[in-house]
């Protein structure tokens, strides 16, 4: 049974000791939060101390807060024997190498207080200091998701960087969306079932093979059209950037 | 039990095809297309002719074909006593005004061969040329799927607006990350789960509420790391734009 004690009361904390709990293999012994409120969710199942106080000895501590405040919480762990890991996608792993055993322990999702998630799909992205350290955190991963996979700590900026597309980028684009079915009273809801299934669809095929639209087409005739609609500058700016850059995407490959 | 004729062979006929099949208010008489290949789906169910031997006269006419053939195929049904409607998301009312009786029939929705669709959650956008013939369209659309609405031609062309930002663009997006992937040698399928969640999170609460990111913390020490990790100008471009207007986002409404 591996013993851990969670720093941080933040969603990826309460994430994965919610997941943590629900395994056989793994006992969290402590979550440690400044925030009285936040560390209510907690205490039913594991003890919750102030940040200085950790009260056990571990096997893996996991720093689950803010990228900012990583070091300040890697500080107060001096001295300890445990295998200390944070949870960042952007932050280095030397910020931790003052520890004689640290890693990555990176899950590469979006966590919500609201949604609960099934956690055997979420992807863990480990990374260690020595290949004992790795196998211990791949072992912890193991025990909560079926997508365990070795990354370094350039393929996670890399992995990072992405998921900004993936994800910050896309929802912004969910929220343009949303604002022109508000400019002309159309409910938003009404796209919902199409936004899933773009999501969806690529499991099936590449994003390269799914797309569609004027700009794929080159359509300027529909584009000209759209442009017309929009009544910002800055949205007709990213409908040209974007139209543009699909364009080319496939002027490159033919 | 309303009788129809599909004109096109395409992915929105089938889709459309298999759901009137499935329902036992609506009969499909027959299913036009040009191309023999793909009549050959529908040839178990309906009888399959040339384009231009429609040998029935059913209530209602679908033009399911591309937005550049609506009108050479609306001119081939010329004479015809049926309620004639095409499925297109951004082409007028008015293509079809020569004809007694017409209207539109969209799903809103993004339809792949390959991968089935549950019908009842594709959202139909209604409009008709009288009253009466937005009724029946009404019916056959209900008989078909939960969510129909009426949506004049105004309200259509701005829907199908909002479906390029929240689908060809999202889907560039989508494009865009899997190309990072393979430039930093680290597997796209780690990032399929967060697309997946990032779409499913919509139904909880507005993408306005559900930005993350750097751009929405205004956090520039991380931007300009990843600008530089970026090797094409035009990715640059584009991360710059999407950051910018994310940031007006926020701003805007402090």
């Amino acid at each position: 049974m591996l013993k851990v004690v969670i720093l941080g009361t933040g969603n990826v904390a309460k994430h994965l000791f919610d997941a943590f709990s629900a395994s056989t293999a793994v006992e969290t012994v402590q979550v440690l939060g400044r925030n009285p409120d936040a560390v209510k969710y907690f205490e039913e199942e594991a003890l919750v101390f102030g940040m200085h106080e950790v009260i056990e000895d571990p096997d893996v501590y996991i720093i689950a807060v803010n990228d900012d405040s990583i070091s300040t919480v890697s500080e107060s762990l001096i001295g300890r024997k445990g295998l200390i890991a944070h949870t960042s996608g952007s932050v280095s792993l030397e910020v931790l190498a003052q520890h004689g055993n640290h890693g990555i322990f990176y899950p590469l999702q979006t966590f919500s207080k609201e949604r609960p998630i099934d956690f055997k799909s979420v992807p863990l992205c480990i990374e260690a200091n020595t290949e004992k350290n790795k196998s211990v955190l791949r072992a912890l991963a193991a025990s909560v998701s079926d997508r365990v996979y070795d990354i370094d700590s350039r393929q996670r900026r890399s992995l990072h960087l992405a998921a900004v597309f993936a994800n910050n980028f896309t929802n912004h684009l969910y929220h343009l969306a949303h604002e022109l079915c508000e400019e002309h009273q159309v409910p938003f809801d009404i796209l919902k079932p199409l936004i899933t299934e773009t999501a969806k669809k690529i499991e099936l095929e590449s994003p390269y093979e799914m797309q569609t639209g004027p700009a794929r087409r080159g359509d300027k005739a529909t584009m000209d059209k759209q442009l017309g609609l929009l009544n910002s500058p800055w949205q007709k700016e990213l409908y040209s950037l974007l139209s543009k850059s699909i364009k080319r995407t496939y002027q490159k490959h033919l």
